[in-house]
């Protein structure tokens, strides 16, 4: 597909280095870097405080979660940016409670992002009435959900594994259940077709900085369905999401729709750097990005577990359940994958055992699938790692 | 002062601009544009996901935030930065209601600056247990100090006027009625003189794009006493103030001390200027800004009432009462000030009518302030304002 050659170009991939960690970070574009740079030469140099109004810093957040919007099958106007992901999921899961206020129960899984419950224990026990957080497996979400769940968050793409939910067939359940349902796309947007419209999902929330490569740090956003729009009551009532900002009221009064779950002052300079981003999104089809990731992804499983056996395949094998990462386990899995970065082939470990990688076709390629396998057998077969690497970590932390 | 002419040449001001409006967003720093620059091409371009370790971004948010206690008057260690400066404001007032458990009010004055106002109303109808948001007028502030208040929540350097409320004092007075006492520091913060520990202050928060010239959208502070950084326990529960975050536990743990204050993932890039911004203030001792910025703000008060009679002072006209900025009140506040920005003197306005400038002496200087005198001049000798454009502003917003 000749159009990842292109788009590949647009990325700055360090000399010697295969990548495969883009569903942690995303790398460089090249426009991210000129139009930061820029952004800060004639906007903030320039315009100053003007900048507000001339350069529509303002409007970024709207107008960059419209681009993102169509990442994620959401209908224009309903996605904003801001913030990071832990404070949308609080922003989500408060206005989801609060549509369901007779029941108690948030359900969630042990797939879930352990940030997203920390925010859901830290709300319940700010909230202090009765609601209890039922962490259950991934596959017993499903016989969960009873008649007392408020709540079903999810991570669509188990950030170890790769294992993806159904989201458009959970998300009936939980109507059917009389649940309000909500989803965490950090390892979903970019980096498998997403349709939350569709899927009739009440809130989604991301991050920006893994497939859509907008640099550490980068804002998170947060999409709330048209129909719940303008009944949520934020928890985090800040002045960008006052009806009037600049009238400076003492009294809050929530803007228009999902303007409301803005909260303080936007980061602009990292905002510009996820809109240059955003371009090489506009090249491609987010179909053909799937079709690449998983052909690459089946490369990948073929090529280890015929050359690494001692390597177990800790993703689901049937690509229609698994995102757009591969994972492995191995009871020295940490010490491996510092071998592995020693050897120029980055992935990352996640305790207590997993390798992973991700499979990200806007700038990998056969050839990186390739490089990491054979780096990999060699480690493998040389037992090229150091047995002390894990009880160091296992110190540290 | 010798030493103003050095940090003035650090920044870029724009050829024929007169800006007066640091309060609202501080100049470009040189070096901010060239280690941001620096930083994503060298760290996001050449680390990628190892720029977390190799680079430092995991401490940032601390090493920064020692940096910043500095100008503040915290202990090392307790000062820590990210998110926004609402998102911190909810933080410290959830932490404080929680220091005091058994009182129901949370007092401020109609000074504050309204998102803190926002977030606190925010806050109380999430918590739904009958806590009540009480606005005095600033002057009424001690003798509101009554054996029901929880927590005395207020910004200490007025947006509007620059009236400067007695930290020292109002902190002891509220201790003495047994509440918790927050400060939000925004306009305060590398413009006056701070000792949060010398008050004996319990919070304070504050952000770093007005006085510390970090760029529009650059990231809060939270300070949390010592006495109580142990104590406190988070409602915003994030990964990155888990004591663990890579233990990925299912449970939170609160992390040590104001680490827990940490949400989500730092806006590195946003981080990245702000620390090459806060290199200029390692220059310059606190005590000589202060006595610059009082000397301006004299002079330029003294011109404008002798050259503008019209305009009414609205900052208080004692110096140790006003923070670093200078306010005045006319009915027409909003044409004139679009009159002096189209004449190149970059002030601004805040409702009903008050025209306010920002006194920054790093980069301000005498020459500053003679020419926005004149400007100002003319502008009301020859009624050089457009008499609708107020009209036209009252409905919009």
């Amino acid at each position: 597909m000749d159009i990842f050659n292109k788009t590949r170009a647009l990325f700055h991939l360090p000399e010697g280095m295969t990548y495969l960690d883009g569903n942690s970070l995303g790398p460089l574009p090249y426009a991210a870097q000129e139009r930061v740079d820029a952004m800060i030469r004639d906007q903030w140099g320039e315009l100053l405080i003007t900048g507000w109004n001339k350069a529509g810093w303002m409007e970024q957040p709207s107008r960059v979660g419209d681009r993102v919007a169509k990442l994620i099958g959401a209908e224009a106007g309903h996605v904003v940016m801001g913030d990071t992901l832990s404070i949308k999921v609080y922003q989500a899961l408060a206005s989801a409670l609060e549509l369901n206020p007779d029941r108690k129960v948030i359900l969630s899984d042990s797939g879930n992002f352990p940030s997203d419950l920390y925010m859901a224990e830290g709300l319940i026990r700010t909230l202090d009435r009765d609601l209890e957080l039922r962490i259950v497996e991934p596959e017993d979400v499903e016989a969960a959900l009873g008649d007392d769940i408020a709540v079903m968050m999810l991570t669509q793409v188990d950030y170890r594994t790769g294992r993806m939910h159904d989201m458009a067939r959970l998300t009936a359940l939980a109507h059917d259940a009389g649940a309000i349902a909500m989803w965490d796309l950090a390892h979903s947007a970019g980096a498998v077709p997403v349709d939350v419209a569709a899927a009739n999902a009440d809130f989604a929330v991301g991050c920006s900085y893994k497939y859509l490569n907008s640099g550490p740090g980068g804002p998170a956003f947060i999409y709330v369905a048209p129909r719940h729009a303008d009944l949520v009551n934020p928890a985090l009532s800040g002045w960008l999401g006052h009806a009037s900002p600049f009238a400076f009221d003492l009294n809050y009064q929530p803007g228009a729709g999902i303007e409301r779950m803005r909260v303080g002052t936007p980061p602009v300079i990292q905002l510009a750097a996820l809109e240059a981003a955003l371009d090489v999104w506009d090249m491609v089809d987010m179909a053909d990005v799937r079709a690449r990731a998983v052909e690459l992804s089946e490369m990948f499983i073929t090529e280890v577990e015929s050359r690494c056996p001692e390597l177990k395949l800790a993703s689901p094998r049937d690509a229609t359940q698994r995102g757009s990462q591969v994972s492995f386990t191995h009871p020295e899995g940490y010490a491996i994958m510092q071998a592995l970065i020693a050897h120029g082939v980055i992935g990352d470990f996640r305790a207590p055992d997993i390798l992973r990688f991700g499979i990200t076709p806007l700038y990998v390629g056969e050839a990186d699938i390739m490089n990491a396998v054979t780096a990999l057998q060699n480690i493998m077969d040389g037992r090229l790692w150091d047995r002390d690497a894990y009880k160091v970590r296992s110190r540290v932390t």
